[in-house]
């Protein structure tokens, strides 16, 4: 079976090039040219267009920024509604808003096409080694369908519930990780220019009831000052942006996630947008007129 | 050796047990008589003021509610520093303000009582199995010199720094906790009004990132509506604000601490403080008029 697949930028490629390895027929597009190419070179076919990528394969993957690309991509003059053949399978593997997921999922219906959110995380990296985890939202036979394909991608796939489901857990994920990362932010900054050791306050508390993979990973490179991504700020606000428009748009006030996003917001305003969202921790530093170090 | 203790509250009591058990000479006092009388029946010395403990040990332990309260017992009149010999200890296990700790110390040192801070994690089942977390601030010697006792209440004692520094890793840990909890809950909320099962969306965010000790603990207490402390809200408040204290005292702006306390004042207000902390999804239950279930 041919595979469509749109969008390959930083995840998309890595992605793309792991179905190409576990041995899918894969036919591409990208807005700009050079990633296409590098795909052809890898073994796929090179599309000049969505429409050409949408009248030649039944399931087709988008990996897009954010949610008017995947709408753009899907309904807009041209997209994927216009080509696909009735039956088509959309897999959005972009993180984007639920509500427009469940929207773009409606509108295709409409034009019996078929959709699943399946929003990833896990970063680059884990896109690389192919061991990303996917969170899904859709119908069970449709998840069916597009489990083998996944699987040449992830470690972990997870039908979540229904179509927007797999994106309300990936916005989970992003609010419990940046308030988190916010909260060693603030117990850090206090330790040290109260005259603590962080290091040893970090040593202290990380077996107990404060313990955390955020802490596990986060904690070294606030304290060795190492903000190499990982994940980055400008990312994270765009998830965080995405979370409040939910939280909006289903009457649901996220008051930390509000002033989590707005900090981060301050770190671009300085500069900090695409170091890894560890480094909020200098928003606090600046708060405090104080530099943290082990 | 005999030992010293007074403060014989829901954690105190449990802890002159373990002291007694592990075959330790105890002389204690607590303002209401009937603790004391219920360990004069365990084994302990029986004294009628704080004046009477401390003539009579050398090692003396304290597990009051909070800053006033050491402070009072320790310079009051009376108290410890009118009537402990030169050379005594005193081991401040209360949950009190950093700047407090150190201020008493001071006061302390200058009467040739020497001073350590030694608060615990891990609540009351803990000081009934002697398995507490003591996190300890101090000179070393002081340190060594207390470690055999501590240890008979304890399953983990480490000396984090100097006096002050076991209450600022203390309130570290609670800030990371608060934070945390109140991460979990907003997430939660949002995913269950927002239309996804939570439990599903717990069971697909915990392996990841997002994963922490608070969301093994809490997230099934916050699904089954289960607020049986735990650790109350009531206490938690105390601890922020000796947090928010710490960091007017020392230059930290904690903004998310003090929403997080404001959050669990809010619950207090509606007679949630006797309860688990992480009744603290009830507070987002109100904001978004929404009851979250598994």
């Amino acid at each position: 079976m041919k595979i469509g697949f749109i969008g390959l930028g930083i995840m998309g490629k890595p992605m793309c090039k792991n179905l190409l390895k576990s041995g899918h027929e894969v036919i591409c597009f990208n807005r700009s040219r050079p990633a296409v190419d590098e795909m052809a070179a890898a073994g796929a076919t090179a599309a000049a267009s969505i429409a050409e990528v949408a009248s030649a394969a039944r399931l087709i993957i988008t990996m897009l920024p954010n949610s008017p690309e995947v709408a753009a991509v899907a309904l807009g003059e041209g997209g994927i509604g216009d080509h696909a053949a009735p039956g088509s399978l959309l897999v959005d593997m972009s993180s984007i808003s639920p509500l427009a997921a469940r929207d773009i999922c409606h509108n295709l219906n409409e034009r019996q096409i078929r959709m699943l959110d399946a929003p990833v995380s896990g970063g680059e990296p884990k896109a690389i080694e192919g061991t990303l985890s996917v969170m899904a939202g859709g119908d069970q036979a449709d998840f069916d369908e597009a489990l083998p394909v996944l699987k040449a991608m992830a470690a972990s796939v997870v039908r979540v519930g229904n179509i927007g489901d797999g994106n309300i857990a990936k916005l989970a994920n992003q609010i419990v990780v940046a308030v988190n990362i916010a909260a060693l932010s603030e117990a850090l900054t206090l330790a040290a220019k109260a005259g603590a050791d962080p290091e040893l306050v970090f040593q202290a508390i990380r077996g107990g009831l404060a313990g955390s993979t955020v802490m596990e990973a986060k904690a070294p490179m606030m304290l060795n000052r190492d903000i190499k991504p990982g994940f980055k700020i400008n990312l994270h606000i765009k998830d965080l942006g995405n979370a409040i428009d939910t939280g909006h748009g289903t009457g649901v006030p996220l008051p930390l996630s509000a002033s989590v996003m707005e900090m981060m917001q301050a770190l671009k305003v300085d500069d900090w947008g695409e170091a890894d969202h560890s480094a909020l921790i200098r928003y606090y530093e600046k708060l405090a007129n104080y530099e943290v170090k082990k």
